[in-house]
C-alpha cells in the first residue's frame, strides 16, 4: 500500500496546480507507481462536436505521468517533462475522461511513465489515446 | 500570397475553439502553409513557478499544426490529430508563447506538420519547444 | 486460436524480408492482434561494448509491429509505418533480444501497435525499450 | 569551422560502428552542431520494393543525431538514445540515402538533436524523413 503521507502530499501539490483546477480534475487514485485523474466534459475543454479537445488529453497525459513519478519517492520531489508523444485512438465523447498513468521505468536521472485514456460511460471505459512521457527528476 | 479567403475562414474557424478562447490566443499571421498563434501569459495557464505549462504549450503546438494543414485547402476541411510528439527545450517564462506552425509534407490522407514555439521577451524569441503533428484529413 | 493461413502467410512474408534475415530473425509466436520475433546477439548488431544497437531495437520494434497489423486480416494486407517512435529502458546485453508487438487499436484506415521489448538471459526477461507505432493500411 | 581534432575524433568513432559498416554508411560532412551521413541502397538495405526499410532509416536517424551532438564537445564525449521518433514523409528510393542531423538544444545532461532524411537522385534531393532524438551525455 502507499505510504499515506506521499498521496497526502500528491493531493496537496494537485490542489496547487491551477491548470487541473480550471480542468475541474481530481484524482481517482494513487497507488506506488501509478495515478489515475479524472476529468469532467465542461464545455470549454471540448471541441464544437461534443469531444474532448486534443490538447486537453495531451496535458493530462502528461500531467498524469508527472505525478505517476512522484508517486516513487519518500520525499518531496518535482519531474519535468523532456518530452512526451500521444496517440489518439477513438474519439473521446463521455460523461468522464479518466487518465491512468504507470511508470514503465524510473531511474536516477530519467523516468518514464505510459498514460493510457479513457471515456467512461455508463460505467464502461473505452480507451480514446495512449502516451510515453519521459521526465527528469527536477532538483530543489 | 495566401487567398484571403482561406485566411477569413481561418480566422472564423479559431474565433469558435473554446479552448483557444479560454488560452486568449490569437492568430498572429497565416501562410500558405504556416501559421502563427500567440498566448499571453495568464496566470492559469503557468505552473506556480510563473512558467507555462506544458500541457498548454502542447495543446497549443497541435492547435497549430492542423490550421497550418487547413491553409493549403481553399476549400472548408479539417483535420483530425493521429499523433503528436512534443520536445520541451527550455523553461517557458516570458511576455508571449508563440507556435509557428509549418506543414512538413501535405498528401491525400495524411499530412505532417512541425511547430516550433517561442517565448518572446522585448522582442526577441528564444525556442522554448518543438514538435512533430501526424494530421489526418476528416471526412466531412 | 489464430487461422493457420494467416500464419503460413506471415512466416512466408517474414522469410522474404532481407533485413530481417540479416539480423538472423525468427518469429517465436503469433497470435491474433500480436507476434513476438527473437533476434540473436550477433556481432555487427551490437555496439563496441556489447549491447545491442539502438537503431536494431528500432528496426525490430517497427517490423513487428507492422506484422502485428497483419495478423488481424484474413486476405494478404500490408501495412506502411507513418511514424513510430521508441523510448530505450535499459542496455540491452543479453542471449536474446525479444520484440512483443500487440495491436492497440485496429481501424479502416489506421492502425497502432505497441512493441515491448525485452532482453532474455537465461530464461528471464527484462524489458528494454517501448515503442508506439503508427501504420496505415496499403493498398494493393 | 570545426576544429580538426574534432572532426578526426568522430571519424575513427564511426569507423569502429559495426553496423554503419554493414550499412556501408559514410560522413559527408561535418561542422559544429551537425552532422551529414550517406547510405547506398545495398540490397539487404531496401524493401522487396527497392525502397529503403524504415528500419534502416531510423538508425540512421539516431545514430547522426547522436554524433551531431558530439560535434560540440572537445574531448571525447559519447551520448546514450533516451528516445527518438521518426516520421516517413516519402518512399525512400534512390541512388543515395542521407542523414543531417541538426543540435536543437545543447544542455549539460539532456541534448535534442533533429534528422532530416533525403533521397538523392541525380543530384536532387527529396525529404523522405524527419526525426527528433532526445539524448543523453554518457559518463565516461
Amino acid at each position: 500500500m502507499l505510504d499515506p503521507q506521499i498521496s497526502e502530499r500528491i493531493n496537496a501539490s494537485f490542489g496547487r496546480q491551477k491548470l487541473m483546477q480550471f480542468y475541474g480534475a481530481h484524482i481517482e487514485q494513487i497507488d506506488h507507481g501509478s495515478i489515475a485523474i479524472a476529468v469532467p466534459p465542461t464545455d470549454f475543454l471540448l471541441r464544437t462536436s461534443g469531444i474532448f479537445h486534443g490538447g486537453v488529453i495531451a496535458a493530462l497525459a502528461d500531467t498524469a505521468g508527472g505525478y505517476a513519478a512522484t508517486t516513487l519517492y519518500p520525499e518531496d520531489v518535482s519531474f519535468l517533462t523532456i518530452e512526451f508523444k500521444v496517440n489518439f485512438l477513438r474519439q473521446a465523447k463521455g460523461e468522464m475522461l479518466i487518465a491512468k498513468a504507470t511508470v514503465i521505468k524510473g531511474g536516477a536521472t530519467i523516468t518514464v511513465a505510459q498514460t493510457d485514456l479513457f471515456i467512461r460511460n455508463n460505467d464502461q471505459e473505452a480507451q480514446v489515446a495512449t502516451s510515453l512521457i519521459t521526465l527528469i527528476k527536477a532538483s530543489k
